[in-house]
């Protein structure tokens, strides 16, 4: 997508490769400042995987790519190249405990290596598949916004949750690709953005993609966004995911359960928009996923710029209070009205899903 | 309640008078600092109001009460007091805009001095009766404590929004009274607190008084509480109101809503503990209650403090994007198990509410 810095409009993918280097938005330091982190080896890549330089799922998926492409270039003048490698991709695998992409893009750069003869051919293998990781998830986002933009009226409004827009990818997004495929097409879509505590995705993160792409749009508290369902002002969800059961069940960001809660009381649709990457079909119900819990202190500690424009973070509770923080909940498939994917849009029909035709 | 100072518990109530002085815990140094304001006259106890050194229902409530007759003792060696005491009275009402509890306590110690044949009874009777209002509002929240300490298991779990504790009342409080007396009669008691975004009412105030009462809890973020009811962690909801309509329907702090509709998709009960003074009984329905919309800077900033101990605060949203911010929603009356009052529990059977008979 655009971003306009210095009101000069350059296309920037979220995370790219040049050379031996991995590029990425620097997403921590979203809204207040746009830098791009340079990660010279493969080691850079995953402590940028690590500490959430880059986050999301397609993000995360196309970075572990690169990651293994920097680490097949830089075995070539080792005396155990195989030895690095398999280090490599054991490495890149742990970075982050959940994320089911980093196993999958590892996975399909090494298993184009292992067809090539020599070790040049397939170290440029490597460079090549991860590079059609990053283009395939940018592909698909961009057809979930076709797709997903029929569903939108030419003057409407949407919730979105958490941020599933092209900072979560390599390019378009996931929830938001829709509204950008709307915008495009002339219509007029109004967005409210939840800020979404305890890390502030919908704030920083929603809010700074929105405003770059001149889309008018609200930041709201999350607790406002029942109210508004209620009263009328918001007309369909779209929410991403971190990973969706083969019947539909769908783990993502805390607070999509009360969203959907709180869209089937208003009466109003509830969609999920993922590539089908995301759909993981050995889990049968909501019940195998797991949901991970994160440090405390995300709660305790809120991170943001002071009055002088210097990153700060500040307690909002008191000393001696434990605090309680699960990273991801589990909407039970009855509550989507519809899974926006790049293969199609899969309405519910009150039978229940069956997402494994999909793939 | 008692306050642990230093590691001596003393008891404080939110707000006292002794001579002239209007005495008030000040509430936005909470959690990270307890500290009394002391208000030498009436107009320093208006704006102690304006600024929300006291908030809550009740507390405000009381507070205005012991400012009108601060009101009073300064009118005594004036030429012209009557003149004085009617400014004072419309200064003291026009402090918050929707505080109910303004004009009850004003116009109750307006009420007591007309009574009287003398300036100087007059002036006797105003302290006598701005104190009636503030034992008034703890017996009632005592009470409320005692019944609703009824509907809690010997083990339990509470889920609370906002703060309705000693600290938005004189002592007890609403929402928390019940807790309170379960301690005391023996029951173990876990309670999960809302941070309650954006002015983190649950994070800052309530958090605060379940540590100083030894009560375990965690504080969750908003998005936390549906998926916690959902899972079976909670057992009950017990929040409290800013007005109750004679129909039921409440209104209180935004994201209350959320939570009601969430209890009742996990079949727990919700209730609403409130003096009978919040019942409005000229509100037929919600609709009559207008919903007051606060700064957008409330959810562009968060307040806190530093790691080194400062009062700060960080912006998290970008510079440009707008914020939406109603400090309260609607919670109809179908949502409601039952109202914990002084006067008795009113639950819900169907029938629809008539909250006119308990008062």
């Amino acid at each position: 997508m655009k971003v306009k810095i210095n009101c000069i409009e350059k296309h920037f993918r979220t995370v790219w490769m040049k050379g031996s280097n991995v590029y990425m938005i620097n997403q921590p330091l979203l809204p207040h400042k746009f830098n791009i982190f340079k990660a010279r080896t493969y080691l850079d890549t995953v402590e940028a995987i690590k500490d959430m330089t880059v986050r999301g799922a397609g993000a995360i998926g196309a970075t572990a790519g690169y990651a293994m492409a920097q680490a097949a270039l830089e075995s070539v003048n080792l005396r155990k190249p195989l030895k690095y490698l398999f280090k490599a991709a054991n490495a890149i695998k742990s970075s982050r405990p959940t994320a089911q992409n980093l196993f999958y893009a590892v996975d399909r750069v090494c298993d184009a290596m292992v067809k090539e003869k020599t070790l040049e051919s397939a170290v440029e293998a490597a460079v090549l598949e991860a590079n059609a990781i990053a283009d395939d998830d940018a592909n698909a986002c961009k057809r979930i916004g076709e797709l997903g933009n029929t569903l939108l009226g030419v003057k409407d409004s949407v919730l979105t949750h958490c941020n599933a827009g092209w900072l979560a990818f390599v390019d378009y997004g996931s929830a938001l690709s829709p509204v950008y495929a709307a915008k495009a097409a002339g219509k007029k879509i109004i967005v409210y953005t939840d800020e979404t505590r305890p890390r502030l995705q919908g704030a920083n993160l929603t809010a700074w993609e929105l405003l770059n792409e001149g889309i008018e749009h609200y930041v709201i508290p999350d607790n406002a966004a029942g109210a508004f369902m209620r009263e009328g002002r918001i007309g369909l969800v779209i929410v991403g995911a971190d990973r969706i059961a083969n019947n539909g069940d769908t783990a993502n960001k805390i607070g999509t359960y009360e969203k959907a809660i709180c869209a089937r009381a208003a009466g109003i649709p509830f969609y999920v928009a993922a590539p089908t990457a995301t759909i993981d079909v050995k889990c049968k119900s909501g019940r195998d996923i797991p949901i991970e819990y994160r440090s405390e202190d995300e709660v305790h500690w809120v991170h943001g710029i002071t009055e002088k424009g210097k990153r700060s973070k500040v307690r909002v509770t008191p000393e001696g209070s434990k605090a309680l923080n699960p990273a991801f909940d589990m909407t039970p498939a009855e509550l989507i009205s519809g899974f926006i994917t790049e293969k199609g849009i899969l309405f519910n029909e009150n039978k229940g899903f069956n997402l494994e035709k999909l793939l």
